[in-house]
């Protein structure tokens, strides 16, 4: 059989299920001889172009707003902090450069720090000692979770004290009647993914780094991810916190309950602020069931307005099983051809869409979503697809979307933009942004979270490019305030975009945030040069 | 047939759409011979007694922690400043006592204070221009929504000027693709329940004052309500506000956007904040698609043991179509058959459930609520129980746990108390609190959102009764403080539960609550006297 869900196939054909549910098995297609899907190799094993300059920094241009402002008068690391520090955490203060290196450098190789020392704490009481000291000393800290930021907000910009949240990982409780987990800041986001499965519980979030990532970075990023469409953000799921502030004082507010209204919601401070307010050191988050069955359709479109239509059918047809939409353009399939020899599941289509659905019953789901896709086919929305539920080929399908990132940084030097936009003119940030540039990029693709209103753009150059970064940054940003879009959906402002915070808020409302920060941190020693523009300074 | 789902009872004879899905008619029970149910007639029909007392203050007995501090010295209204009323808001300042009567007292007639001015602003510049000349002038504020709070929060306790949001109470704007809505603060949640329905969509809260409540209410006491287990807390569902703060200046948070990560998410600080930190004057929220299926089961059970079990097991079966497990005891049916004639549409349990499941399928929900109700009766979990998805007998059965509050009001004076508890040891807290008082409580019953583990335990008197309240407040916060719970899950501390934080959230966290309220309202004009402790000043 060649191809399912084209257009004039017949659905019967397609969906053995319409036939007999009891002997479902939805297909997997592949293209003729292609081995697909090849094996994954994930995130971490990306290799992307080395820098050692700060992010933007032009030579011999103009100053990049996303540059590194000026050193602030911080204290310098002496042999009595050192003394300190190695006595309050024996084996857990590191200033070995070899050992300093991966904590330097971001994920992207964009951004460089050139932190001395390296704390490893395993209690709140040590980061509370830690915090304490630093603020009597004025030395200023870079908190760092799993260093899997996009914006430069998880490595040091000059010599800031790096402390990781590795060793805080512990998971505390977990009740399996109301899904409440609490578990130390470093826990990583897969272990902890691996833990609730086996007590039939997932995590609310879920994200291309989750090998990495830990669960106090998200949480301090405010990280949104591919099942934000379904389970809300973590806002809503994180139902408490513990953090040590600036001066070391502790703050619980590690609730484990879903509703308390007793004074100020303090967490939610914290949730988003990059690290510049406190260091999360413990976590609670509410976690639905395991779904007992998970579908992923991959869908072709001719154009972006038949995407949206099948967004909207969507919505209405599979309601409360819908769990994901996502999207990637052809420049996306092109980039994982290429550089991931990842072949296209499905016919070449100017837009890929990858539909999720989780539910209960696997036969209602099915059902739901034969209904679905027999109409998207029948009003010509889609014009080819492929459907798995099997656990190998949805990881897969998955890799499709999720793999995009580490096509890109095979592809040269990528700028990164992550914007929230009316879902409607999502796709045409993408269009202008390739007419305005025209040669200058090597590439500019558009793929992200329809379902969130969410895209990422991005554009890649041989080489890092001032120019080409010149000519698209106040052109992505000013549109995107034209259509009262968010500069940055999910991945914070970090050490790169804290100056165009002024495109998505108002200046009334950055300069209550810098009174917050004044309010919270005196000194500034908490993340420095990050989230906030450097004109409150 | 008498009674379908009793023990014994063959679930074939009960379920009609076992037999035929085509034709069922899910039945409705009704006792013999009783006319069930009764028409509703909404909680703003409830009489209760009247006290002219601040809440709790009582006579010749030791100040209650919930009684009313002293004035502090706020400015005393002038003619100079009424005329700049007036000539602000054109017949929008009002002050004829029997006018401004309704909004001196709250619904429970607990808490009465003696605003002289009431202020009914329509646009956000309006309501700008006042806090501006009030926080100049050092003149106190109330801001108020529908006055449906039940913890004084929501009317003056002294002279406060009364800023009321009723006649801003435009729908702004409305997107059928993403479902987000925006409108002014005044709107009646009803109103916009009403507007929404029309297009297919639903708000994601629902509570019992929906009919005189305002979405600004709403959002200001975080308010909880009936679909919080499907749609989330409104930290989740708000994505945007418009706040005039204390001295006049409007801080424009009216993001329309899913996910919107620029900078520290201010929107927070004044959900939950109960007007002290600034008053909302737009709301755009997230609004789930209207389900096309709904469904009610109202089930008994023998202990709450086996009340628990069912929640187990409806979580597990149902999954994704469950939008509410509800829960009232044997108490509050009698209170239901006494004061509002509500006869018990099932036999008399020691424990009635209220599940709902929406869904986008309604063949699919009954085949899942079927096969649990049958896994319940089998498993012995479930004594008897009656279905509904007609509309108004969905709405009937639903009455028998919104209509408890109004019930209450009829038994006498009402203590309540609203707290978050594990949900493993929620209905301890009742059998407690009913051994602790013995017969100096006429009754004491407990009902809630056992899904968000939140129990509302109400006692009743014939009259305030300062010792009685004396026995029941240490009593039970201590209590819930000692199993980690909150003194306050869904309405907020206002004026009567200011004083009990502390058993919910440490000296550090509320310290810095009072920071963030000084630096915020340095004069405190805003809502005065509430949600923070009298012991910050």
């Amino acid at each position: 059989m060649d191809v399912a869900l084209r257009r004039g196939w017949s659905l019967k054909t397609a969906f053995p299920f319409m036939i007999s549910r009891r002997t479902l098995s939805l297909f997997w297609r592949c293209g003729a001889g292609k081995p697909w899907p090849p094996a994954p190799t994930g995130r971490r094993g990306a290799a992307a172009p080395h820098r050692h300059a700060h992010s933007g920094a032009s030579e011999g241009t103009e100053r990049s707003p996303s540059a590194a402002p000026e050193r602030r008068p911080f204290s310098r690391l002496s042999e009595v902090d050192l003394a300190f520090f190695r006595e309050t955490l024996p084996g857990g203060a590191i200033i070995d450069p070899d050992l300093l290196e991966a904590h330097n450098v971001d994920w992207l190789k964009s951004v460089r720090g050139h932190g001395e020392l390296l704390l490893r704490p395993q209690t709140t009481a040590q980061v509370s000692e830690i915090l304490r000291y630093c603020n009597d000393r004025n030395l200023a800290v870079n908190p760092q979770g799993g260093n899997t930021g996009l914006v430069g907000g998880s490595v040091p910009v000059y010599d800031e004290i790096i402390l990781s949240t590795a060793l805080l990982n512990n998971i505390l409780t977990f009740d399996p009647v109301s899904g409440i987990l609490t578990c130390q800041a470093g826990c990583v986001l897969e272990g902890l993914s691996g833990y609730l499965e086996e007590q039939d519980f997932i995590m609310p979030l879920d994200l291309g780094a989750k090998g990495s990532c830990h669960i106090g970075g998200n949480v301090a990023t405010n990280a949104g991810g591919l099942r934000l469409l379904r389970y809300g953000s973590l806002r809503g799921t994180v139902l408490g916190l513990e953090v040590v502030l600036a001066d070391g004082r502790v703050l619980d507010c590690l609730s484990t309950l879903r509703k308390d209204n007793t004074g100020y919601d303090l967490k939610q401070l914290f949730i988003g602020s990059e690290g510049t307010l406190g260091v999360i050191t413990a976590v609670s988050v509410l976690c639905p069931r395991k779904p007992s069955a998970v579908h992923v359709a991959f869908l072709g479109c001719q154009t972006f307005e038949q995407l949206l239509g099948t967004f909207k059918l969507c919505k209405g047809m599979l309601g409360e099983i819908l769990s994901a939409f996502e999207f990637l353009d052809a420049a996306c399939m092109g980039l994982l051809n290429t550089h991931l020899k990842l072949p296209n599941p499905i016919t070449d289509c100017p837009f890929y869409i990858v539909i999720e659905t989780s539910g209960s019953n696997s036969a209602h789901d099915e059902e739901k979503l034969h209904s679905f896709l027999e109409e998207a086919m029948t009003s010509s929305l889609v014009t080819d697809g492929t459907v798995a539920s099997d656990d190998t080929k949805v990881k897969a399908l998955w890799s499709m979307r999720e793999r995009v990132t580490e096509a890109l940084t095979h592809d040269g030097y990528t700028y990164k933009y992550d914007v929230s936009l009316p879902v409607e003119g999502l796709y045409q940030l993408v269009t202008a942004t390739r007419d305005h540039l025209g040669s200058r990029a090597k590439n500019v693709v558009g793929y992200g979270h329809v379902g969130d209103g969410n895209l990422h753009l991005n554009v890649t150059s041989s080489g890092p490019d001032p120019s080409l970064q010149g000519a698209i940054e106040p052109f992505v940003y000013g549109w995107t305030a034209g259509v009262r879009g968010s500069v940055s959906a999910e991945h914070g402002l970090g050490l790169k975009k804290r100056n165009y915070i002024y495109y998505s808020k108002p200046r009334p409302a950055v300069a209550l945030m810098g009174h917050i920060k004044t309010l919270m941190d005196p000194r500034g020693i908490l993340n420095p040069y990050k989230t906030l523009p450097d004109d409150l300074d």
